[in-house]
């Protein structure tokens, strides 16, 4: 027999009773039930019930068996009773008795259960991550990370993609995010930088006559400490082709993402690619205030600037006197509560914005109706019963244009006249109280009915709805506008669970300029191709766009990609209008512009984060759950103790000195 | 039509004559012949010939093109003449008459011809690998590196492992190699590293409760210069599986690496998995001077140490005297000529050695036998014909003992039955000069000659045969012995071509002693579980073995594992035999060891070098055919510039300063 186990933890069923089996495990958990010792025996694949009565050899040795001690047994598969069988696990139909026993490994005392659901402050985590990881829900969590890495490798290689290593250490390569830097012992003072991205390699791949590429890369950033993000390096699956456009690099991606999110999302519902749209990012920063909406939430906000200008509402007409401002509409289907709104306004305020000011829609009885309804119901309740339907139809013919003139109410009459046909006479009763609109809110008082109204009917909104309004240079608001989107969709249950929703955002622009400086500079990839080409930067840069594009899955960002530059000249000229000229392009990205001078292919990809997915799929929105050694957010590793001191030798051969820090 | 091709440059077949397609690739070459212009267009996946005759709209453009500008054309294809088809290219049957051109990327003057197989100096390719990398053997060598890694993936998944990332960014764990680290910024004078090998974090996942993990992972060595290896870093197989021995690791990881040499070996013969040797380290040693033999080389080397102890050689005699000394043998059938022994003398010499003592064995007609063989020759010269072929037999039985004694001399009796059986009389004729041996060198006349049997016959060697000699300590002459022992099998074709062989080196032992001061320090890996456990570190330290192993393939170490030592009071004590105490390793390797004391399960694994194994299969020595974008030796990357100067910013931001070198 192996010296370690026979079958795993996972693997005995009532076909093994009878037989002498040997398993490799740790204690889960230890219980004493009336002089019988009931072990959980758990490994990577599962749990066996195993016990040892007072008549085993072994029993005072198993008697000093603690949690999370690893220890091999010998013992014999019996049936449970069938009261006794557990149906949850594939091993509940046995259980062992123990024969023999030897520890492999004896535990401490811990500080982190393994058993049960207990948390734990994430420094002690961190700290005894070996632990942690031996929980069913890291267990979980990093089965998953490794499933889908794989998924996706062998998903690309079914597309004809080879995956290629890139250097890790290599030439510092400015890309927005700060460099993290390795001195060269062979050359003092000089440093090599850990890639940011393989982003110039992987152009180069292009350019060296590959031609699909694809890499499951680390990636190396020294940010700056953010919860849902790694503050030292991250994965992507960074990907290029060559002689490709735009929807080709969409075409291939998109199967690609979806099939992972089909694979792994639980049944959850996957957007099918063919229905991704693709909205271009002014569109998205309109509706969603976000170049990552989140489409499982049907709320789209609209610019309402119309409705305020010369209004009463002095705030907002203000405002609009300004360039470049505008009033946004943000609707809520169904938040039409009082206390809902200032529930927003209040979150709106915790943002930072002054407030956002609301209207919401509630319903009002008019007095006409109201007294024929009374009368109606009057007589049915001394009746106890509708006398006549043709009441019904009556009151619902009478009072037709002024009830149901709001769009929502045609929906409220064709119930009306449901429960009448299905003789629900209570349902009658209740419905034939009927409504009118009445539009509540300090700023429906201030714009007045007709505008108030407009607005009601530009949003599509009625009885029980409500909209929030921002005012300003969206710039200022968007980022609030998009949080408050979320959380109405959120709070008023509109955003689809159990689903994974996909966008398109295209039609970046190139450039953005400071709001200070008014400087002109590059607003995402430098490396990507104007849409129009070179001539295209003839005109204002601000109104260039780029073939530069990113995926948004359920408001997170998961790929980013671009048609590339292949042109220098091109090239030279999209720096030059971000100040960059070129001596100094040369500079900086040296490498790659040499490259492109001899028969530069046109290519286009892009890359997608691994971490974000597997968040995603896993349900967390802490990066350091999807894992397997993470640094803390102040970029230490509690348990390997980095980073260190380094001796004297070290720096030394490195030609480094330490300043010393007050 | 798509906006760069219909097709690749792989697919036109006959079946496509008649149709227009768009092509996309590079100007690979292009003639004119007669007026009409031919270019084979190359993509990543083949070339089309393509060509423009004058009536072509594009003719002018055509005439522009010169060799790598990236084109795109249009045009009709149509069937190459049967006396043009080219049957070395799966396009060979047609060709295609281009009627609209566009240049995708233009090319300066090239700086290395991609067509050709013009050789460069390693500077020129590795400053524009771009168009290195486009010729045809580095895009094999790049396609096979990334199909062995895909296939070497595949594999593990198949056998139940897991793709896990562990950290890059890490704490400085001394294994022998030089750390590359990386400052950090958050905790100025704090510096982190780049892991030599993932060996603690594979061991931490195994504590953790995984069961099988692997990991293609990028290794960091600061190296000095070398040819066969990159001075920053590698990629590595990575493996470690919990509850398993050593055999079981064999048994695992042999039919992978099996596979992938079967896979790519190009139709070699491969070693099956179960017919690897497991040679214990000290016998590889005594037999190959190598822990890595070359098994396609039949030669084993022989301790011959008697047969010199008090003879006439002096050198080797008095070598004797001293302690630990002996004289090797190293047989080489078929190198008995005196040229070849004084070229192998002159080798040994150039490798720093005073030279290579050396025995060969030739042919030499004794007298009796002579006379009676000319009797014979000169019977059956006159005669034109054997009259009698019993003569034969009286000749074969009455000089049996003497002529046949030796044993390589038994297949010349068995030939020259064959030969009178099969009548070849000439051959008879020739065989019949009977031969007994002659020991030619110096060495041979100073032992006197029975000293030089016995070698031989504990050799056995024969006539052609010679022997090489190496006496001292062995640690002194083994590299040599193993440098000569392959110039010696490869110069006389003795080593099988086409054909990987294996083995398993065992039984290495733990600690070895310092040669000037003594001190007892690991050999190899110290978290290696010594045979015999605990117990076994009571005696002499340097007579420990470990359950520690490598993989030899061909003369290259291509796996290196362990059975780790799991057991915290084992492996304290193991360090403390080689002069480390408890809070030193604590303080060295603190992760692993508190990790150790919360239930370790017995685990073990290896690591297979990647870029060795593409190396064998392409057939290369040199590491950089092999990697995409290798440094230069100094550790250059002299494409991207790197390293290079930090900015005062940079360095200001990590607290520290540059030494300023004289």
């Amino acid at each position: 027999m192996h010296s370690y186990r026979s079958h795993t933890c996972a693997d005995l069923r009532k076909s093994h009773v009878g037989e002498t089996v040997r398993l490799a495990g740790w204690v889960h958990r230890i219980r004493d039930h009336g002089g019988v010792l009931f072990i959980d025996l758990r490994d990577h694949y599962g749990v066996t019930q195993v016990l040892c009565d007072p008549d085993s050899p072994v029993f005072d040795a198993v008697e000093g068996l603690r949690a999370e001690y690893c220890i091999r047994i010998d013992g014999n598969v019996k049936a449970r009773d069938a009261s006794l069988v557990n149906a949850k696990i594939p091993t509940g139909e046995i259980e062992v008795y123990i024969r023999d026993l030897e520890v492999l490994g004896s535990a401490d005392e811990l500080p982190l259960q393994v058993f049960g659901d207990q948390e734990y402050p994430e420094e002690t985590r961190l700290r005894y991550r070996y632990l942690d990881l031996r929980r069913e829900a890291m267990q979980h969590n990093m089965v998953l990370r490794s499933d889908v890495v794989s998924s996706i490798r062998r998903r690309m290689w079914d597309r004809g993609f080879r995956e290629f290593q890139t250097p890790i250490i290599t030439a510092s390569s400015p890309e927005g995010a700060r460099d993290f830097l390795v001195p060269s012992r062979l050359h003092p003072g000089r440093f090599y930088a850990l890639p940011q991205a393989p982003q110039q390699f992987k152009q180069l791949i292009m350019v060296s006559g590959f031609d699909k590429y694809f890499q499951i890369a680390p990636c190396f950033r020294d940010e700056d400490p953010r919860a849902d993000r790694s503050p030292t390096d991250f994965y992507q699956l960074d990907m290029e082709m060559s002689f490709v456009e735009q929807q080709d690099v969409f075409d291939t991606v998109a199967p690609v993402i979806a099939g992972v999110f089909e694979e792994f999302g639980e049944g959850a519902r996957v957007d099918a690619p063919e229905t991704w749209p693709q909205i271009p990012f002014a569109e998205a920063m309109l509706k969603y205030g976000s170049d990552k909406p989140d489409l499982r939430n049907p709320i789209q906000m609209q610019e309402v600037s119309e409705h305020f200008r010369g209004s009463g509402f002095a705030i907002f007409a203000k405002l609009l006197e300004q360039d470049g401002t505008q009033i946004r509409a943000i609707p809520a289907p169904t938040g039409g509560s009082r206390k809902f709104c200032d529930r927003m306004n209040a979150f709106a305020q915790k943002e930072g914005l002054p407030g956002m000011g609301y209207i919401f829609w509630r319903e009002s009885l008019s007095a006409d109706i109201n007294k024929r309804a009374a009368e109606l119901l009057k007589k049915w309740d001394s009746e106890g019963v509708i006398s006549n339907p043709d009441d019904v139809d009556a009151f619902i013919n009478e009072f037709d244009d002024e009830i149901f003139s709001g769009p929502t109410l045609w929906e409220h009459r064709a119930k009306l006249k449901e429960a009448r046909e299905a003789g629900d006479l209570e349902r009658v009763a209740f419905l034939t109280k009927a409504y009118t609109m009445e539009a509540a809110g300090p700023l429906a008082k201030n714009i007045g009915p007709e505008r108030t109204e407009a607005i009601r009917q530009q949003l599509g909104l009625g009885v029980g709805d409500a909209a929030f309004f921002l005012g300003g240079k969206p710039q200022a608001f968007e980022r609030v506008a998009a949080r408050a989107r979320d959380v109405i969709g959120e709070e008023l249950g509109l955003t689809e669970q159990d689903r994974f929703a996909f966008a398109w955002i295209v039609d970046f622009p190139m450039y953005e300029a400071d709001e200070e400086t008014g400087k002109v500079d590059f607003s995402h990839n430098p490396f990507s191709m104007p849409q129009g080409g070179r001539d295209a930067l003839d005109g204002d840069p601000l109104q260039v766009l780029g073939y530069q594009y990113d995926l948004a899955c359920n408001g997170y960002e998961i790929v980013s990609g671009a048609i590339r530059n292949h042109r220098p000249e091109t090239m030279f000229k999209a720096f030059a209008l971000a100040g960059y000229d070129e001596s100094e392009v040369r500079n900086r990205f040296g490498g790659m512009v040499n490259a492109f001078q001899y028969g530069a292919p046109p290519h286009g990809g892009c890359a997608a984060g691994i971490d974000r997915m597997v968040m995603l799929l896993a349900g967390t929105s802490n990066i350091r759950e999807v894992i397997m050694f993470p640094m803390t957010q102040r970029a230490e590793d509690l348990m390997m103790n980095a980073p260190s001191e380094p001796t004297p030798d070290q720096l030394m051969e490195l030609g480094l000195r330490v300043i010393p820090q007050e």
